[in-house]
């Protein structure tokens, strides 16, 4: 079970150098990607394996028999880069040896980013796709420039207003160089897209705003080959293929049409598969890419093997902070009958099963459509219930800011939970690692952001933000479990503007926030408490947008060097409010003031080294602490 | 032509009590609404008539006929306030003296907020209508309440990503409850709709979505009583009323329908009308309200008078930031043929025309779309165009927030322009009062944001976002003509991250920026010179979220008062990263620093008093320096 199969470049060429049927070849070759996509998701220990299985033949096709040099194309939902990868790299326009660095620091990006050849555009925040698209059609037009852009988009990606807003421009522009496919999977990042928002009938929404709509079997060559070239000569208007396709397409269990009536979530969106799945799923893909080969008349495959590098097990106190939140949400929920939670499509890994399942008439689901949600908060709040609006904290700080604020201004009180925040997980790349949203959020009046450190210091920010804050809150949550080497002590209580020591030590003091930080200047202080002599006061303020002065001032006490820890960018995050605090205190003693943190858009890889590259792991801050 | 008039409350009542037919008496209300819609926005100096107008018979259909007591009514695009307020007052739900308070202080805002009695929601930024609806309908449904809710959106409003975003979960809700009606009057902020982004075939496209669409003619109010009759007896689906009117509806001049077919801009959108123009239009409405009550046998209107206030005119050296900086786009128009200039329907108000009208060519009009426009915006610089991007800074930074970071994201350079940015004008209220962009963009790693004081400045920061940053810049311009007292040294060039000396002083220092705060404390400097023997040096440091460190603490000297003044919320502002840098550089003497700005959302009002509401005009600043 421990031993992952690609294939090799060789065959790759082989197989492009095949005189066969289009279709046949490019049938042979989506099978051959698809190995190669199986075995980067394991490799790399997640990637979107349903997503990029469904885009396979699209890709395939494209790549192989439609686009030319001066055409673009680019994928708008960007979760399968995966497979789009394994295509690039098949076709010799990646260099192979790629295959062995999806989600590794300066490998390949678990989302699309330019740094990447054959990237055109960085995507994996949804619903950009055909605006960009346009704007690209500009750039060709004023410079007298030929070319085509593809468009592939997601279906739960329809769920966002930025999709429908940026339709009419293209019809209004005659933007006839615009081919939009639709890998309708119908299955979003949770469960079935009819269930979570139904997109009622899509040919004729599309038709009604005037694109020319095709729809066909988006995992049949003869079909897509049709519906491209359909569009290909349509003028004066742009095209919108709906592509039918099977979440999971090629492995006969990781297709979404096989699963039992009694199953509700789709096991293959996200994440790697057992060793046990992809073992069956490698073999099932490796007999059919012979049986194809076998038919044309060709040798089998010369298929690679590599031993998998089994990850070293979290030991010790593994703090579990979306388990723990969806806990104290379902005791809340039993408490408070008026609480209403609302969901963006990440109901499992918000945390939210429980409180659905055990209150549904108090749960809404909203879709991808976190404008939407956010509005929807608020105006329940103005009908005395409190709203808790989920997403991931990349998507809901920024894309319903607006929203937030507005809610804020009418002084009501909602609750705001953004999960995945900070550079921790690094796999999915800049598009999902949320190192901004304390400077997006932190100016809105009356919203007071915070952030746990443990499983405990969960259910209190939740008492908190329920109970004790008469304004609203947002609750920022690191979804990765962490082994943490520090305990609150037993008596501690949270208190608005204050922290609580975890480190003792007089050399130095350093506040910071969340369990991956905290933990690695736990580490850090340890460290050099034994082998320098040097006293590291580690304090955890959960409080981000929020600091007590006077406390703050007795903390330092006589410690000239203060350190601060962002899980943030360091422009506008905790360390800023700190520093211009410090100033405001007006210290008694002269300070020597460091802020730490992210100085640039963090790294895509793998998490320690990620940690590493950007000098917030423990070696890291010692190093800072000791200049 | 000093003379304003208004309907009594006695007439009002009188109206209402008389018996006559629904749909006459409806008609002589709606007239009288019209005369003190017209009263309110002469008065206030500002308003918006012409989408007042649009929506007055519904308004006043609505809530003559339609509305219960358990229902909710509410306008989304909010512009509108001041028909509405007519009507609740004309109908005796507000106090009859807030007639005179349109945008004054604590009296009615500019765009509709909760503290005013019967304001249901907080609108004003658009499209956020129905996803409000959908939470209000959902609040009702968990406490068993009847009531429905109707909302009021505009056209140009169905540009906005969020109005398409909520349309499917209303109907997968069977939302029945929500009646939604279209002040479709054709012409937007800046001109036709079909003109800045059509909306095609809009019943075609709503009936797609699954709701039941109704066409009508709105300024009819047999129409109207049969659309709002056959939408209640919808069962199972939310319903939505596209009515068709005519903007500025009421008066002959001021009605789209008589615009010239020369004409490209609508003249009353926004704004107070000419001294001449409302005395017409006064007396074209009251003469047909004395019409209407002759015909119904009764006595004519016992009209009110108030004299004009004549607002004080301003004099020297007012700065004009809007035409200076329409001057500099056109010029660099004319230099660099890779420009390309983006608006979200705001062409006039962000000075585009000089350059659309120069260079059509490289002008793109998105519409009310700032999502779809800033993607564009990053696409076009993918491909190696230079775009600059408009919108009023509340709706740029805020609602494109997201797609700003991903083309940051894609390190390639874009320039964006927010303007009608800080605490003035605050006629609008705080849904165009930006003040938190500093907080919202300036995490955004290499976005730099800068904001000049006068028009020379607002040339050089073009020319330094064009030409001289490899980087992003977001331009943050003061829309309002300001009278300043100060004026740049001769030889004063942008340094990034330096500020520049505008009164010399020793015994404190404050930082700010802008035209409006900088005047202000200037002005507080000349007093407290003159009659506190007072130094205050004033710096102009137009670099909102980048501190030169070295400069900061040589500017700083051997001053220990240390004061920033922040043209937006003190959190996440320029004083907060003044107030981080200070404790970074760690300066010898014992420093007091105090931030001076906003603490709370921003009152809405007339600008002097608002000003001074908050501490921010000269006498607040003075008072704040002394302590």
């Amino acid at each position: 079970m421990n031993t992952l199969y690609h294939v090799s470049e060789a065959d790759f060429q082989r197989v492009l150098s095949m005189e066969l049927p289009a279709i046949e070849k490019t049938r042979i070759f989506a099978t051959l990607a698809r190995i190669n996509t199986l075995y980067m998701i394991a490799k790399a220990g997640s990637g979107h394996i349903g997503s990029s299985f469904s885009s396979m033949d699209i890709f395939s096709w494209l790549h192989l028999n439609v686009l030319q040099d001066e055409d673009t194309f680019f994928s708008s939902k960007g979760h399968d880069a995966p497979g789009l990868y394994a295509v690039l790299i098949g076709k010799g326009k990646l260099e192979y040896n790629n295959i062995h660095k999806l989600r590794r620091l300066h490998g390949l990006p678990g989302h699309p980013d330019i740094g990447t050849p054959c990237m055109e555009t960085n995507t994996g925040s949804l619903g950009m796709g055909i605006s960009k698209a346009k704007g690209m059609i500009r750039a060709n037009r004023l410079d007298d420039k030929q070319g085509r852009v593809y468009v592939l988009t997601g279906d739960g990606e329809l769920q966002e207003g930025q999709f429908w807003e940026s339709l009419p421009g293209a019809v209004n522009g005659k933007f006839d160089e615009i081919t939009v496919i639709i890998d309708h999977n119908k299955i979003q990042s949770d469960t079935w897209v009819s269930d979570v928002s139904d997109l009622g009938d899509l040919e004729a929404k599309l038709t009604s705003y005037g694109w020319h709509v095709q729809r066909c079997d988006g995992n049949n060559y003869e079909e897509l080959n049709t519906a491209f070239s359909v569009a290909k000569e349509v003028k004066g208007r742009p095209q919108i293929i709906i592509a039918d396709t099977i979440k999971g397409c090629g492995v006969s269990f990781m297709e979404a049409t096989a699963m039992s009536s009694q199953q509700e979530f789709y096991g293959f969106h996200s994440g790697a598969p057992s060793p046990e799945d992809y073992e069956s799923a490698a073999q099932e893909l490796i007999e059919k890419a012979n049986d194809l080969l076998a038919k044309a008349g060709q040798p089998m495959l010369g298929i690679e093997t590599v031993e998998r590098e089994t990850p070293q097990a979290q030991k010790g106190n593994i703090q579990k902070l979306i388990p723990a939140y969806e806990q104290a949400l379902n005791e809340q929920g039993l408490r408070r009958k008026d609480i209403v939670v609302l969901d963006a499509d990440l109901m499992i890994d918000c945390g939210l099963l429980s409180f659905r399942n055990n209150y549904p008439e108090r749960f809404v689901e909203c879709g991808i459509a976190e404008q939407d949600m956010v509005s929807q908060a608020g105006a329940l709040a103005l009908k005395g219930k409190l709203p808790i609006a989920h997403s991931f904290a990349c998507f809901l700080a920024p894309r319903a800011n607006e929203q937030i604020f507005n809610n804020a201004s009418e002084k009501t009180k909602c609750i705001y939970v953004g999960s995945l925040a900070g550079v921790l997980p690094s796999g999915p790349g800049h598009s999902h690692q949320m190192v901004r949203d304390i400077s997006a959020l932190g100016g809105i009046p009356g919203l007071t952001l915070i952030e746990p450190s443990c499983e405990a210091e969960v259910a209190m920010a939740v008492e908190y933000a329920i109970e004790k804050n008469p304004n609203s809150s947002y609750i920022r949550l690191v979804s990765i479990p962490y082994e943490i080497p520090f305990t609150l002590p037993k008596n501690y209580v949270l208190t608005e503007g204050q922290g609580v020591v975890l480190t003792e030590g007089d050399d130095a003091v350093l506040f910071s926030y969340g369990p991956v930080l905290l933990s690695e200047a736990c580490k850090a202080a340890q460290v050099l408490r034994n082998t320098h002599k040097f006293g590291l006061k580690v304090i955890n303020l959960p409080w981000l947008n929020k600091i007590d002065g006077d406390w703050l001032k007795t903390t330092i006490g006589t410690i000239t060097r203060v350190f601060t820890l962002d899980n943030h960018l360091l422009d506008g995050g905790q360390g800023e409010r700190i520093g211009s605090t410090l100033s405001e205190e007006g210290s008694s003693a002269k300070i020597e003031f460091t802020r730490l943190g992210l100085k640039d858009i963090p790294e895509c890889g793998r998490n320690d080294e990620v940690l590493a590259y950007h000098g917030l792991d423990a070696a890291g801050i010692m190093k800072s602490v000791l200049g």
